[in-house]
């Protein structure tokens, strides 16, 4: 069995033994700054960990997991441009350190070079892998437009909200658990129990990240704290406010969310209505039923309890993390 | 034999029959924009013909030739953006419709779809179908980015010039035709010299592009006749202007190409230059010469040469299109 740390090695050395060419070095340099950082590395971890469910070796696994790494960095490289985000893990997104041209076209390139890593799994594995994939990152494409679309609105409904999130966020965390469970061969019923906890797991995840983007410690976040209220963004925590404020505190918070100012001053004061409404409980308990139903999920799937017991402490970490 | 007229029948038709999901509509509206539009449809016809030198039944050639049909128009939607072009078949580009993050976002689903038909080829063809696809999505990357930085520079050599033209345009045609090769079954010689077939056509496609930016018919050409102009772009006619100009024309080109102005005095200016030096007789035989060494490599194709007539009089249309 292995641990998580030991995924955090074999990705860690996986990033690093990919193999750009020399030019245009304008367009790969900016691909292996942005793998280069430090991250959760989180995707590729549950990849390999689900397929050591099933088998000892993954070596199997290695590229596909590395796959999901280069593409859920593509995702970040473009949606910072699009949400105009200048800091990423503590450091310069692609688009502020070099240019938007540059970011979108290196992005495009590691989109291109996530499908050659999915494409080196066994061949008999090949189709279900890439249907996946392909499904997958076009749902995530469309969690992406909703998001923007969000912003432009006023209000989005909680459920609006939910599946937004699934297919930005929680979708990728079930493919990459399915994928390893391919790998694996699990049978169908523990793939769609692996894709079920990832799902419930990245709603969790999400939400967790709403919370720490208001109540988060700025030393440890490694993103601006109240970044999501001085861009509009729709948040689990907004959306509940927006819901359960009386009139006096819905207008305020109507008026907050319409001015484009980025002060402090407007985080400070949507923080305060938060408090005043309980928001942030309200956002933990549904935090903390979503990881009910993704422990109930890892739960069902068919191996020796112990051999859960990474992925089951992997995901209470993610509960519990301040970044 | 199918002809020319035959593929884009079909391919027409496989367009329609296209199911993007419904939504969300921002997504995938612009993706069926950008296809819709009238266009030539070059790429996977060459898919089609190719496959078809081998076999009559094209009908597993179908999803590969739609996955580069709409590769291709991923890498219109992102180069409009970059490019800041605002006119594409005479209709406005998709990021002046609709905005930037959706010529982004939409452009990034396309070239998920993309791969999403290429991998509904025959299993036991897509390890190198997938392979091909991959290194030439690559490589495209790469020369887009050699476009974009010689827009920065003052001089590029014809070798550079050349070798980005390759990357940029050639290598897409090639990989058609290897495509619809392998598909068809071809031996590997064959392949070979149907990729580069491909390859010195679309340079001097390319050369063929750059003569009508300046001496083309505005009422055919689709795009802004002087573009190539206006934006300072490196092109063939550019560098061997530069190239074979006496200190004093060179100084005036280079004065012309260092100002911003977007006036048509500049388009008027260059053209006389270029006049003077006999700059499209020069890019005229430049462009000849590629064509006869892509006629070389068909004539080498191991089937009988009256199979190759559609792909020899479409190689010929395109040396003598007016858009």
């Amino acid at each position: 069995m292995i641990t998580f740390q030991d995924t955090l090695t074999i990705i860690n050395r996986e990033i690093q033994s990919i193999e750009y060419p020399q030019n245009p070095a304008g367009l790969y340099e900016p691909a292996a700054y942005l793998l280069a950082m430090k991250g959760k590395k989180i995707r590729p971890a549950l990849t390999l960990l689900s397929c050591n469910l099933y088998r000892e070796n993954v070596e199997k696994a290695l590229n596909p997991a590395l796959a999901w790494e280069i593409f859920h960095n593509f995702t970040l490289m473009h949606d910072d441009v699009m949400d105009k985000a200048d800091i990423r893990r503590d450091q310069p997104t692609v688009h502020k350190k070099w240019n938007e041209n540059t970011a979108i076209l290196s992005g495009d390139a590691m989109l291109i070079l996530s499908y050659k890593y999915m494409a080196k799994s066994p061949l008999q594995k090949l189709n279900p892998l890439l249907d996946l994939f392909s499904q997958t990152a076009a749902e995530i494409c469309e969690g992406q437009q909703y998001d923007m679309e969000f912003e432009k609105r006023l209000e989005v409904t909680e459920d609006e909200y939910i599946n937004m999130i699934r297919l930005k966020t929680a979708v990728m965390l079930g493919a990459c658990l399915k994928t390893g469970a391919i790998i694996g061969e699990a049978n169908e019923n523990d793939q769609q129990n692996l894709y079920d906890f990832g799902i419930h797991l990245g709603i969790a995840f999400q939400i967790k990240d709403d919370i720490l983007d208001v109540y988060g410690n700025q030393d440890v976040f490694g993103k601006k704290i109240g970044g999501d209220i001085l861009c509009n963004k729709k948040t689990f925590l907004l959306i509940k406010a927006l819901e359960t404020a009386n009139n006096e505190d819905k207008s305020e918070l109507l008026r907050w969310i319409q001015t484009d100012t980025q002060s402090e001053e407007k985080i400070e004061a949507v923080r305060q209505l938060y408090n005043k409404l309980g928001i942030k409980d309200l956002a933990f308990h549904a935090m903390e039923d979503y990881y009910e139903k993704a422990k109930t999920a890892l739960q069902a799937v068919s191996v020796e309890e112990e051999r859960k017991n990474t992925l089951m402490s992997l995901a209470m970490d993610l509960m519990e993390r301040e970044n």
